[in-house]
């Protein structure tokens, strides 16, 4: 199975070498686990490795995104300006959607499958980050069938595709995402029992063809990105 | 009793020499606790054996369920190309009913009915990955009803059955289907007490006509499919 | 107060005897902890003591609670077949009405009412296998009204009862039956705290007119059927 | 303030006397846990007193319940048959209602305050066992304000009352009956911590007018009705 | 800022003199927490000190009150009988409703609204016990404005006032109350960790203006009364 | 990244000078944590370093949030009166509304956007307290649409904005609002495993752009405000 670096050198090493290539993935955690971290430094290196990528973004602008990866060190600008890297401005046709109060109809998780059959074909990586505003609302059985579709969708385009979730979403559609999809990485906060502090962890319930262990994965949100952090595991 | 293997040697051993001929068996899990794999290790040895088979796939493309077995050294293909092995692609006209729009009216469990009063007599062993897909947003009595009349139509046609079932549609269903099927093996995550780690374990708290210990089985996911790990009681 | 043996000698020493007789009594579990089989039990052994039975199997075939009696050492075959003991076959007329698709109204508890009402007044014995798929979806004033009304009915045409209840249903119905039966018995599994094993507990929360324990009655299912474990308690 | 015997002797002295004359008391426990029996226990020592009561039985027929208490010892019948003690059969008019079909209106909690309005000045004791079938499907706000103008008129009637509730059926209804009675005695089943055995225990978290202590009572329900047992703070 | 006492020394101490005068303050607490007698003990104080009060009561009569109240040592009637301080019988207005079944439109919180703007100028304090028959069947969303509107009111005419709410409307109404009101007591019984014995315990996780300390403080419901009872940090 | 003082010394030192110049940040806790004080000083300090404020008062009247500032050392009153911060009457709107009975359409979220874009360009600095009465009752998908409107209006018009939200309307929103805004503190009261007392917390699961540490910061609210308590971690 062919690989493509997650951008995070430790955790490329704990899945072969990266994401399973023209699979779906979903990473899902709380506000500030890093979520949209993961998927800018998808993105940069992806780009940096000559990928087309493209970026649907339904919860911040574009330029909030580059200025948040630029902060961390993964300078997003110039790939958007040579159009390797395309930007999908969803968060401000929702505000204008709902500011105008014209258009009763928000976007929904039918419009991220007909942008996928207009995408050009060369565009091999995608970002949707988050898909957690198209389930509010929608009912469970018809969320459930528009997933797997957009999944199979994905898979039989051959893009290597992050689905971001929010917790909040993911918890009330029961979590039936992580059946649609190739692997799943689950971003927490617990309190470490020996030293009582916080701390952030992943876990990789599953990731198709990739010898994963069930392990809770400890990393860290610094100024240069997501870490993993040593532990006896890690070596 | 006649038995029919699992495919999985240690656990025929627990089951006195696979699952009960003729009957319907309940598998439930998590995403990623190996349920397709259990699917994809029981028909490859059944067709091994000479039985004929199908899998009614819901989640996934016969191609993937191939090429996942392949790389776990169960290949079905062949199996596929002598017909032996039928495949029906429920995902497929899930996918195009979805993407179209023109068809309301999704595949439900009425189809599975009748899909196996269709389905030729000389078909023994018969896998269904996932149920899940038409328990979401049916009425609970409904649901009832209908498993209870697949079960049955399973059981008169004599036709040895897995019917996979993800957790959450398992629990949103009240876990009713366990009071129909001749047995049940769940699959979960837990933590080990003792090393912190979480690890795998499979659980049969009913199968008819059989001596099952209410034991917890650690098994492990290997690059080799599904492997029950020795414990003092396996010994 | 008259008594009839359970068919399980060491529960008739817990009841002083066996079940009150003419009383209605529930039998609740999960799948798999043995409710079917202690229905078994109780009418091979009324039987053969020469007392007339009714077996109402909602929700397998007789032949195949024969099988499963037969297997345990309880062949009611014989009484079947002399007309002792009369099988009531709601399977299948529910999978026939579910298949055909004619026939909407389902049966329902108004049915066992009915039933009760043209059944042989020499039927001094009747154990309803299970009475969890009259209750789903029911309103739960209406099943409580229902309820309460068959019992009383059965109490009134002095036939001793046994109604099985699917755990499920029982906590759907928020436990209610409990209030309208003379007795309970709960089947439950549980962790032994100093084995770390899964076990089987009997618990009777509720015997009118009997001495009882509220004691946890280890038990287990063996192949000769239900079989109480010494304890301390039990000595 | 007046007291009146509740009919088992210890607890009377736990409440100053007995219960507080013309209020409305509130008994709630699980199945078995002697509802019924308290109510026995409590009329038959208000006849013997010469006090007129009455029963209102919603749930079992006035003889089931004077056998119920002839085995405990406590004959209900002579004073049946002198008058002095009334029985309301409302499980028959309620199976009734049921059994035919033709009265949609079952019996309502309205039907209990018209039945107090029309019942004899003289009936200075009532048991009403069970109020909880009165509950189910009811509307919460409804059922408050009802309970409340059925606390009131017993009250003003200056009847000493008992109101049995079931646990379900409290529970359903949000505890709010608590708030309308002058006072509440719970019956619970808990495990002895030290001993690792179920128990019985009576709570008395409200009794106005009464020095009670929030203390958990351990009784038994013996050959001869309810027995508190003796603990440190008895003596 | 002023204080006004709460009739009871120790709680006056606690609180810098009494609760803030002007204010609105919510008690809530389960069903024999004492709530009534913190209302009985306030009032009493109030009427002592020549103040102007009135009581607002929804589910008690004043008589039944006024008994309580002696019964603690805190007689009302003079007051009552001089005018100085108002009995509202809400608790008659809603039986005789709910009795005759002529009015379907039960006493609302706007009533208490209305009443307000009709009451005397001159009273300074009100005690309203119990809010929670208001809250129940009511919108959540209305409730909320309603009691804002209440307690902006309240403020707005420089009353103190009491607002009692029982535990169950407090919770069904998601704790909303404690938003809009200017302090909080919250009466409660937990088991003593040390001595396994229940306690009562009143908790202030709110009270503007006032420096409250976070503690659980142990109270009784003596012969004369709520006793704050002395512990290390009483003193 | 530019930074505003918090008005609180300590927690400046926690967030690298300050909240995020032109973002929005959510504050959400329970009755009493103090929401309101962190208003209050934040907006004191802003006025005191010549930026131009709104409050947007929506539970309280700018009157006793004056005085509630005065009383902690915090006077706004003279900023109010130099027209450098703005008070919107929001709560006196609501309760107008409420008891004129004329008005249906209470303020709602639309009302602040609204509000937003009329405002004055100069107004650097908003605080809303709260928005919780605006999320109840209201659509879960809507409130999300319209929250990520807001914080793309306040974020776009480049205005500092603390959002203050009770933890009752934060929890029955599902917390989305923490994934539409650029941080969240939580304060929160829990108990001290040393000590057993109760203590104040405030937690920071997420500050883009900030590195800051997911510890529990101890507090206490003092007569002169919000304290942070020193502790190792803060050292």
């Amino acid at each position: 199975m062919t690989r493509i670096s997650t951008g995070i050198t430790d955790l490329d090493k704990k899945l072969q070498g990266g994401f399973p290539e023209g699979e779906c993935i979903l990473i899902t955690g709380e506000p500030g686990t890093g979520k949209t971290i993961i998927g800018i430094q998808f993105l940069y290196n992806a780009c940096k490795e000559g990928k087309r990528c493209a970026l649907i973004a339904t919860e911040e602008t574009p330029e909030k995104i580059i200025i948040h990866g630029k902060a961390l060190g993964f300078d997003l600008e110039p790939f958007v300006n040579t159009n390797q890297l395309s930007m999908v401005r969803f968060l401000e046709i929702r505000a204008f959607d709902i500011g105008e109060g014209t258009n009763q109809k928000y976007i929904e998780i039918d419009d991220i499958n007909n942008l996928l059959h207009m995408m050009q074909e060369d565009i091999d990586v995608i970002v949707l980050d988050n898909m957690g505003t198209f389930s509010i609302g929608v009912d469970l059985k018809e969320f459930r069938d528009k997933v797997d579709a957009l999944a199979y969708l994905l898979s039989k385009q051959n893009r290597t595709s992050l689905i971001m979730m929010d917790a909040t979403a993911h918890e009330l559609t029961h979590r039936i995402t992580e059946y649609s999809t190739y692997g799943t990485i689950k971003l927490t906060t617990k309190e470490n029992p020996y030293t009582g502090k916080m701390e952030r962890y992943m876990y990789m319930p599953k990731m198709r063809g990739t010898k994963v262990t069930l392990e809770l994965i400890n990393y860290d949100i610094t100024e240069e990105g997501i870490k993993l952090l040593s532990s006896k595991s890690n070596k």
